[in-house]
């Protein structure tokens, strides 16, 4: 039903006279049983400059069903009452392994050729986040972020001290051969000429994350990226930052951004629109709108979010033409989209 | 006037009492002509456990020195008109000299025996913002976290990309050897042995940082750090994070954080401090109060913020046994204070 999930990520100009249209409440689908409470899970797999012509029907199709992957696997946990910290891990998991996302597998390269990697993740039960970032050789980095949170005292680890304690711990290590495709190496060279521009802001800014609520009520976010094509001098962007690219808490919503990540940075996105859901008492959807196409899109940044609250309600949003994105319900809602 | 300074940053559930005694506002002090219009700074040199007889009469005299030293550098930028921003690092940079703070020379030692640094800035007119973590050979942090800001595409940078990006621009780099001193070389032999515990968290957990308004009435907030003695894996903390350990916007507030670095990034203390007193309206002690006293304490956490809004309100308040700080406003309002 592409036509269903377009009108959910249609642009807020257009909603605010669409309003409901927008996003997914508890109360609007009525289907599968869990009690009364809901569960649901939304991902992305990265926001940008995006036309139907760019891509064939082969690639679309791949696109398509690496989203459904994610999309099965975090859903899976929830639906057998976990929680929503083991949903969004699952489903960034599948993304990281499908080389045609922009973090774990596929990731794009630095300067060097190198792809260096970030993930983070929090649980708004407890407001518990991990965060690394520079990894050259964690076969999955949200797992990392996560031991990060659960194994050590710290938030955020980086580069080879963040890969020290993985291999304390066991983690599963790969060459930085590993991470790298064809594809990723070729937009490296292009992108070195000049050949990537603004055009190709997806190719140079890509991201995947996901975003759930489980029946317990509990809201989970993590985000996964190999940042920014051709990137230099250890540049770090939003993903890894809590605030900035991931944030969850109970008290108001959970978020995953994609997009330019220092505009993202500056703005605190993800924590800024569950500040507003918590202290304006506004609709998700509202402090959305805010915050990407208002603060954010003045500053001249571009790029998307996906956004969970307890009620259920569902936000897909972007400010640029495109975004890898899905969305499952235990209300009956599934769905994948690219374009507007 | 430690009396007077006292009241500043005496705790909030007394100060429910006091009002207005916890802030300094533009109308209260009447001093120093700048037509109506002010300008102030406030800094600090880290939050701990910290009492008077921890210290002797030199080292709390080398102490005061130190932060008049800071006050002075930033107040002279602010008194010929300069920028906030400008105020901000020239009295971290004077913070970062001084061996006494946990901040450039004499900053702490990780488990390595290795200084690790960190800073960040940002600009409360433009948004703007750098930072920079992992460093050991830029003598300056500060000045590197403004030349991220004002001269790359980025807003934060790590490791020893950081430092080529540096080399680049010709930025004084010293030895790692220069940050050492004998002082933090016995702290982290104490602290491997297991003699730092929660009662030396001060020693653990320092941290620089300035908040400044300037006479174009525009906010500024730095910060910086050699992060916590004893450090492995890459950890990072709240000060290179902006949101957590630094945020400045014009609509709202300027913060700079210290404290226990992973609680004050799960609770995005500076951007929270800013949210609350944008979007509830109310006065930057109560929100300042709110973050510190209320979410973060809740977590276990314990530090400190410096913290000034537009009108010329400053709060220097802190959850644990004292906060080296100062402020200097044009007012006349002028005191150094270290314990409660």
């Amino acid at each position: 039903m592409p036509t269903r999930m377009a009108r959910i990520v249609v642009p807020m100009v257009v909603l605010a006279a669409l309003a409901c249209t927008c996003v997914v409440r508890a109360a609007e689908v009525d289907a599968a049983g869990s009690g009364g409470k809901m569960f649901a899970i939304a991902i992305h797999g990265g926001a940008g400059t995006l036309s139907r012509s760019d891509m064939s029907a082969e690639q679309e199709a791949n696109y398509r069903a690496g989203l459904e992957a994610a999309l099965a696997a975090g859903y899976s946990q929830l639906a057998r009452g976990g929680a929503s910290l083991d949903a969004v891990v699952a489903a960034v998991r599948v993304l990281e392994d499908n080389p045609l996302f922009n973090a774990g597998r596929g990731a794009v390269l630095n300067r060097d050729g190198v792809a260096e990697l970030d993930a983070s993740l929090m649980d708004g039960r407890t407001l518990a986040a991990g965060a690394v970032t520079g990894l050259q050789h964690v076969k999955n980095p949200i797992d990392l972020a996560r031991l990060v949170m659960e194994k050590s005292p710290h938030v955020m680890l980086v580069g080879a001290g963040a890969e020290e304690f993985a291999k304390s711990l066991g983690v599963e290590m790969v060459p930085n051969e590993y991470f790298r495709t064809p594809a990723r190496q070729n937009q490296l060279e292009r992108s070195l000429r000049g050949a990537v521009s603004r055009e190709n802001e997806l190719e140079a800014f890509g991201t995947v994350g996901a975003v759930a609520l489980d029946l317990a009520g509990n809201l989970a976010a993590a985000t996964s990226t190999g940042g920014m094509t051709g990137k230099r001098w250890g540049r770090v962007g939003d993903s890894p930052i809590i605030g900035a690219g991931t944030y969850a808490n109970n008290e108001s919503c959970a978020v995953s951004a994609t997009g330019h990540g220092e505009y993202f940075i500056r703005t605190v996105v993800a924590h800024d629109i569950c500040a507003q859901v918590e202290y304006l008492k506004i609709p998700l959807a509202k402090a959305v709108d805010n915050v990407l196409n208002g603060k954010m899109k003045k500053l001249g940044g571009n790029g998307g979010v996906i956004a969970i609250d307890r009620a259920g309600e569902i936000v897909l949003e972007f400010n640029s033409e495109g975004m890898f994105r899905g969305v499952k319900t235990s209300k009956g809602l599934h769905e994948v989209a690219i374009y507007r």
